[in-house]
C-alpha cells in the first residue's frame, strides 16, 4: 500500500468555547483532531499544545491503530493537563508513521450550532 | 491540457449526522465527495472507508466521466455496505487518472443548517 | 518581490443555492472566487466550469490588476452563460501570472446564514 | 526541533462584517490570523493588505515569540491604518522564521453566528 499522509502536522487555530447550549455528547462545544492511519503499523502520536503567554504543554500521547481512524476530542485530553476553555492555542502533532490529520470545531454557544473543519498543515 | 489533480486523496474527518430537520433532498444531513475530472479520460474511482473499531469497508466503485464533475453523497453508498450514521469514519479515494476532491458536510440537525467544506488531502 | 501563488487552480465543489432569505447584496446566497494578485503584472484569468451531465462551459474572462484583489461572485458571471442555481459544478481557473485563489459560499436559504471557505487546490 | 511552517503566507479572502449581534469580545464579528511559532526564535512578522481598487496598505508589524501562538484580530490592526469593515481584502504575511498561519472569521451579523476557518496558502 502507498503511504498516506505525513508524520508531522500543525493546527494553528485552536479554541474550545466554554459554553454549550446542550450537554449532549454530540452537541457540546468541542474541538477534535481526526487522525487517519491507513497503513499497516500502529501510529504512536504525541501532541504538544502552544499558548499565547505561557510555555508549551505536553506531550499528550495517543495510539491510532493500523487501518483505523481516531476522532480525538481535545476536550478529553487531561494528561499532563486539561485543555483550558475559551483560550487560544495551537497544536503540533507528531506520529511514528504517516497519518492524515483534520481539525474540526463544533461551536454550540448558540442554539444554531456552527461547524468548521480544515485539513491541518502538513509539515 | 495540463493534468489537474492527484490520483490519491484522503478525508480524515467523516461523520454523517443521523438527524435532519427536513427530508428534502437538498437539506437532509449529508456528506459529499465532490470530484472533478478535468481531463479527457474517464476516472475509475475506488473509495475505502476506515472506522474506529473495525476493519475498513470497501472498495466502493464509481466513475467520473471525462470533463465532468461528480458530487457523490456518502449517504447514497450502499455496495458493499451503507455508511453508518452518527459514526466517525475516514475515506481514502484512489483514481485511475488525476482528479480534484473536495469534502463537504451539511448538518441539518438544527433548523439553522451548518455547512463545512475542505479540500481533501492530496497524497 | 517573491512570486505569490500559482497559475492554475481548481475548485471541485461549486453550488449556488437558488434561495435566499434576503435580496440584500451582502446576504444573498452566493459563491465567490477571491483572487489575490500580489505581483506587479496584471493577471488575465480564464475560468472554465464543469458539470455533471453536460460539456464544460467557458472560458469566462476577467482581469485581476497588479497588486489588487478581486472577490468575484460566480453569481455575476454571464458570458458565455450564467451559472445555473441549485446545480453542482466545478471550476478550473488559469491565470497568466501567479495568483492565490480562495473559494467561499454564503448560504442564506435559512435565516441563520451559513458560510464556508476553502483555499482552492493549487495545480 | 524540526522546522514547522513557512515564511510567506497568503490569505485571499478577507472580509470583516460591519455588523455584530453582540459587542461581547468573543462574539463581535471579526477575522483573525492565528500564527503558530513552534521554533526557538522569535518571529518578526509583517502583514500587507491588498484591496480591490486602491494601493496595498502596510506593513503592519507584530512579533510572535518563540514557542508561542498569536491569534491576531485584523479588527485590532491600526498602524498604519485600521482595516475597513464590509470591504473585500487579501493579506500577505511574511515572517523571519517559519510559522503556520490559519485564517478564521466569526460572522455575527445574524444571531446564529457563523464560523469559517482555513489554513492560509503557504508560498
Amino acid at each position: 500500500m502507498i503511504e498516506v499522509g505525513r508524520k508531522v502536522w500543525a493546527i494553528a487555530e485552536g479554541y474550545i468555547p466554554g459554553q454549550s447550549v446542550s450537554q449532549e455528547h454530540a452537541l457540546v462545544s468541542h474541538e477534535a483532531a481526526c487522525m487517519l492511519n491507513a497503513g499497516n503499523e500502529d501510529a504512536e502520536v504525541t501532541i504538544t499544545l502552544f499558548f499565547t503567554d505561557r510555555d508549551p504543554v505536553g506531550p499528550y500521547r495517543v495510539t491510532v491503530p493500523a487501518r483505523r481512524t481516531l476522532h480525538l476530542r481535545f476536550n478529553d485530553l487531561d494528561d499532563p493537563a486539561p485543555v483550558p476553555r475559551d483560550t487560544s492555542y495551537s497544536a503540533v502533532i507528531v506520529s511514528t508513521v504517516p497519518i492524515v490529520v483534520q481539525h474540526s470545531r463544533l461551536d454550540s454557544r448558540n442554539p444554531a450550532i456552527s461547524l468548521l473543519s480544515t485539513v491541518a498543515f502538513p509539515v
